[in-house]
């Protein structure tokens, strides 16, 4: 339940009906948008109805969210999220790109990379110190010399960094060193470290679940806003179906049915996706062309030695000229 | 087995290749590619090897082809398949766009709708007079009074027709009527239908199965081109997932990857893909961004009243001004 | 919508509800059950309402069918259908076994592995004459000779035939030499052959399609059922899926999914599912187990040199052994 | 890579073996097995060949492992893993049968459950304390104090408990208070988590990801298994496809490929899988059929006012009558 105050409404009545929120057992939670002030109603369990607060000073109406999700839905916010980074937005309907290695490996490696896509235009730098590997014999990253190495990029280049968490644990430490602090396919609903990000100051980028529904999805992201971190960008990279001509099926519709659901930006990961240089470039032009929020692409200097995903990793004069081709096909979708 | 000639060679020496194939009991088929020829040996059931060729007069060299396709594979012909059509070319780099309503209605439904979608700058319309439906007890389509509508449209706005054959008995009035005719996506191993098709002389459009492996797609068009057809053209029109925000998952993958393997002309259907006008969109634009070699989009003067499909079915002016849009993407594209 | 007779109503009565429906431009189709009769209405559109019949002599009620699928409904037939051929029935609670190769090769093998699976108990003889394979260069079944071959099998063991047709042209032939007539899983959609195997007086054996939901495959023995013939047994073989330790996965959910919706007997075929011999065994005793009305086993006399599917038939040995823990299994699932 | 020592050789030997190997940097395993015991080498990175230790004294042969996993596979155990808890043994043959409510809801509910479970036959308890919700506002389960209940049970029944843990944090309390501790399909691939158990001394019910490979699930195993952890019962409890009659599809293919690959027991959860009571027995008889090691069924006294997966939960006289049929199926299998 969304109780939307009236336009320039002063504090203490919005205090007033957060109290009578409260005094019902359920939790309210503040939406503030331009000049105008909305009440979100939370863990209600259809304990209290609209009448229960449409009588207070300073309420416009209260509306019903018929969704599971709700601080993610767009009843709740029509305008879509904007999440600034360094130089980067993400929702205002520009396409910053994010791009780097699978896994950071030395600092030689992570530098001359970031050099490379920096000077393509990429925005952000990502590469992963905590490594997610199917198998215990695999690299399992640098760990926390790989987030000092990440910093060192940071300094050199001014690149803000992406790097993913693996676990609560780790959490502070990934945090402390991240710009933007990134959840992978395998834990999008593991909700104990979901419940962590939200209490987490640095934006979130959450990347769909394997096999996850849209809904499941945004259930994920719910589970951040409801402890308090507005700051998600969800990122598509593919799904599991019966496919054998690439790693995963990139699923574009659900970037224009996440836009109709939820505020939240939403980005496209190709790399993990394809599995494969070349189509790589090809879903990296449809996702400019979709109208995402971005992309975020995997570029190595030597993609045939690299410790993970070289297959699928991009050299950096193919990122370069991949960089050209996606900001002109932006272009169109942005002037349309 | 593929027997590659000599540049130039003469007629004669081609003929005594042939003669040495079916002596040893296996088709062969002729393969020309600009000032060469060479010679597909099929059914040959691991009977005959190189060396049975190798010697004779006029022979190149002599190729195992691995894959289980052989005539659509880029083994056998490793120049693009081009399929010109009316003023529509596929498969020489350009973006064809064929469009129209899902089923023909009445003359004035498919005039209004096909000079709409002319003015648009679509090459070619579509509309199906046969309909293969989920229920007995749908609208099945007008038939061969659908045919004759379509001929109309031809004749008044001088496009060229693709229209769906749904069975073999009725495949001679399809090819009559019909510049392409499409096989649809429940009838792609349907395998007495493709080899009717292999002896038409009417190019085909093949949509690829609701859970096809790239693989099967490609052994129905050899089934096609096993019977003498080459004119070709892949069909992607969305694959069957778990995903349940779109009617079926969009394979854009599958178009570089198809390219990979074969020399056929592959396009996009994003409105069966989607399933939702606003999706079609997107995938309109990210079908253009990704180097398909054409489109085939749904367009209908009044979706909210057609007889299937209309919630699909873009509007003319939104057709006109996804043209505009797609025509700006290929441009880049092409000159990369 | 359904009509339900009263009990023993004369024929006047019925032909009288007949008329008025028919002069509503509607189909009337005689439901016979029991000692009472119901009368379906098919393609009104919506045209009728249950006031238009309530009122007539010998109506006991209206029912309005709310699912797409009106025949092969439980609503319009509470009781299961039993199909009775030879000694086998389909869906009395009994557990017939259909088996045989995967294609008729020769004389000596239809006849040696018939001899087989009726000493083990089998009730009914499977064979492919007419193949439907992913490749054109695969072997593609005797044709009318292997029909002729089965036919000599039935004559010298007494066990009727079920073999595939793959369309409309062949379906004369099959029809004449099989006692079931088999469409198969990429045919399931094939709108002209079921309704051409809905004016045969043969039963048939509709295998469920890759991909098919059990909405869709309903509605294609509707297709069928809507042309006249009643008698079909609906096979479930496994649905494509993301899996890859098995060729497809057997839905065993769907039998029981399908009893509640229809009155249709629905056996498995754990051969086709499974791809590989161990895994048939299992998925066998799994569908004694569940209650479904049967079981399609693939047996071979020398599996390593069957002309296909070989991997997936058993010896002869172990058919033998299977058909009597299978048999012990149902006898406990029948007690229940 | 596997060193398998000669019969009785003693234990000098083995530790000159063990040394050698962590002297090449890799890591040593013990695997005992009846009176020879095989030394596993880990982490080696194609550092070592068979010839470093085919020489030393005391081995018998060095085994290549080609397989990505190691510990969980046959090659480096041939013989089936036996895990006894309580009464039950997982693994040799027998059919303990698992069960309890989906939540512990009060001390009432789950007494009274765990009596009916224990006198139909139930093995062990089961019941969710910490429960992993696709939505923040839905019952995330007791907690603490379900765990408290759940040991109430055990002391009053003396049935052993198996509960889920969703995060590192709670890993302690859930292991204290368990006997088994069970990773959710949501957990599968939660690498930190499944770290953490191989560290435990409680045996571990894994259960298979929604879209999960056999290779993934036996992967997750060998992470628990390569820290210590050696008792690992897997648990199928349906994959995510297209399929809409049922939750999840149960894929019971995979029993028997994961036993051929795999010494670790396999059960099945028909409930998670159907998510509907009826499709719930069905799958608990194929279960039997199909020689899994157990199975686990949610019961609940109050189906209908149950906090979660109502539907699917069997009231007690159901699972009363369901244990009869699924023991006089399993006999069967037995004496085959």
């Amino acid at each position: 339940m969304l109780v939307v105050m009236k336009k320039k409404v002063i504090e203490k009545k919005i205090q007033a009906v957060i109290n009578a929120i409260e005094k019902k057992g359920c939790a309210a939670r503040l939406l503030p948008a331009g000049d105008r002030v909305s009440i979100g109603i939370l863990h209600h369990n259809g304990l209290v109805k609209p009448a229960d607060f449409l009588g207070l000073d300073g309420v416009k109406e209260v509306i019903l969210v018929a969704k599971p999700y709700k601080l993610v839905s767009r009843e709740f916010q029509p305008e879509n999220t904007h999440i600034k980074i360094g130089d980067a937005v993400f929702g205002n309907g520009s396409f910053p790109v994010i791009a780097g290695p699978c896994a950071v490996e030395n600092e030689n490696q992570v530098l001359s990379i970031a050099k490379s896509v920096k000077n393509a235009g990429a925005k952000i730098f990502r590469g992963g110190a905590f490594k997610p590997r199917t198998s215990p014999y695999s690299f399992q990253g640098l760990g926390k010399r790989g987030l000092i190495l990440l910093a060192k990029v940071r300094e050199e280049t001014g690149l803000p960094i992406v790097t993913e968490v693996m676990d609560v644990e780790t959490f502070d430490i990934v945090e402390r060193y991240a710009d933007i602090v990134q959840i992978g396919t395998r834990n999008m609903q593991n909700f104990s470290l979901l419940k962590r990000a939200g209490t987490s100051d640095k934006p979130i980028l959450l990347k769909r679940g394997m096999s996850a529904t849209l809904i499941e999805w945004l259930m994920a992201a719910e589970y951040i806003m409801e402890k308090g971190n507005t700051k998600i960008i969800l990122c598509e990279r593919g799904v599991r179906t019966f496919v054998r001509h690439s790693r995963n099926t990139l699923d574009l519709s659900v970037v224009p049915a996440a836009k109709k659901l939820s505020h939240l930006p939403i980005i496209i990961d190709p790399s993990h996706a394809a599995g494969e240089r070349d189509q790589v470039l090809c879903l990296a032009y449809a996702a400019a062309a979709l109208g995402a929020d971005g992309a975020m692409i995997e570029v190595h200097n030597h993609p045939e030695e690299a410790l993970s995903d070289g297959a699928q990793s991009l050299y950096p004069d193919q990122f370069f000229t991949a960089m050209k081709t996606m900001k002109a096909i932006h272009a169109i979708i942005e002037k349309k």
